[in-house]
């Protein structure tokens, strides 16, 4: 059955116009943050964070997101071991010439001190598929794209929220990391993000972004 | 090189309590709109809403995207004179019994009028693929991850903003909608957006969406 929409707020135009750029600026202040402190963060942060992401839209509304937020020293210690064994061999034999040359601006290598120093790891795992009350296999439309189009939320309410992250897509490491966060067969690792504050003196890549008309086309 | 992070603003625990708290209000008031106003809508509003949706993060800062915003009445017609076209196929012939059930909640079928009567389209290409100064092809790690990425970061825009958006995945459309638009091969159709003011009256899917406790797990 449909329902009236409620939920919809309606401003003037002026309001429109400052809105959005407020948002913008907010937004454009967004770094990708590889230098963390460990100061602890409030759960209650991450809860809303977390909540957030799950407004996201997704094909016929399936929701097909599992978030796993690890806090725990120990286990972050055991991702970070899982992870750095692959990084390893990523950067020396995976990625080839290429692709390592290109990432040179950034400085990144295989040691990943953020995944134990970040008071927290989000693990986000897409649902390839679901499950009917009788057990039968629930199609998942647009699984891949959907949980991407959610983490882009999460990462605006991690910048809302006067958070920083790091958007990584740890490569090969999927399967060990699902065995050892105990998620089932039909979820698949995307994206992992640390969540905390920046480290004191962090420093970022010195990067720009395109102008508006280089990423637009108006008709 | 690498330059100390000056964009960072660090807030106090119960700032940051209140902020994603809020920043969690917003985004859960969004709903998918399939009823449009025509009225229009400030340009300025949809710029800052496409710059909004550039601060993405992208793998190895490639920025691979191309935003196509269309508010040329004629040109919304083409494009929803080709999207009705091969939607009336898809719901008949490509996508099945059980896909066609699956949205029976949505209301959903082949007639888009909101493809008309909403001021603005976005069409969001990914860039499989990029260039070198020199023409050579230039690797656009995850693309289509990034892409949709950059898509949540948009709708959050959209959401702030106070205009209403449907995320949808035109299927099959995206060679010829390319085409129409003088996108080059590079460029691949990932995203429509409609972008307006929802219409008097309009009405949505009476959906829920899942707990916090049923879409996370923490360690
Ligand atoms: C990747 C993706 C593709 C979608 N495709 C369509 C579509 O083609 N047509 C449509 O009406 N809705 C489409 N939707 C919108 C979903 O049906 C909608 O997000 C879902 O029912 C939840 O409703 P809500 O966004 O109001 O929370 C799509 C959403 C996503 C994320
Ligand atoms: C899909 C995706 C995967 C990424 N993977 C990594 C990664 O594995 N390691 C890393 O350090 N950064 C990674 N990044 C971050 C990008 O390098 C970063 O977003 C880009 O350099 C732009 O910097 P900015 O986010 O500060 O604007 C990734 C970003 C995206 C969107």
């Amino acid at each position: 059955p449909h329902v009236p929409l409620t939920t919809y707020t309606r401003y003037s135009e002026k309001e429109m116009i400052e809105r959005s750029a407020a948002f913008y600026d907010d937004m454009n202040n967004r770094r990708t943050v590889r230098f963390y402190s460990s100061e602890p963060v409030p759960k209650e942060v991450m809860e809303n964070i977390i909540r957030t992401a799950g407004t996201a839209p997704s094909g016929a509304h399936t929701e097909p997101w599992t978030y796993v937020v690890v806090g725990d020293k120990d286990l972050k210690a055991s991702v970070r071991q899982l992870i750095e064994e692959e990084e390893e061999i990523n950067y020396n034999k995976r990625m080839g010439v290429q692709w390592t040359t290109d990432l040179m601006p950034l400085k990144t290598n295989w040691v990943k001190e953020y995944l134990t120093t970040a008071p927290y790891l989000i693990l986000v795992f897409k649902q390839a598929y679901g499950f009917n009350p009788d057990g039968t296999k629930k199609n998942h439309y647009y699984n891949e794209v959907s949980v991407a189009i959610a983490t882009g939320i999460l990462i605006s309410a991690i910048q809302k929220a006067g958070l920083v992250t790091l958007t990584s897509t740890p490569l090969n490491c999927g399967p060990a990391l699902r065995t050892l966060l105990g998620r089932p067969n039909n979820e698949k690792l995307m994206i992992l993000l640390p969540v905390g504050y920046p480290a004191k003196d962090c420093s970022v890549p010195d990067l720009a972004r395109k102008p508006l008309d280089e990423i637009s086309v108006w008709f």
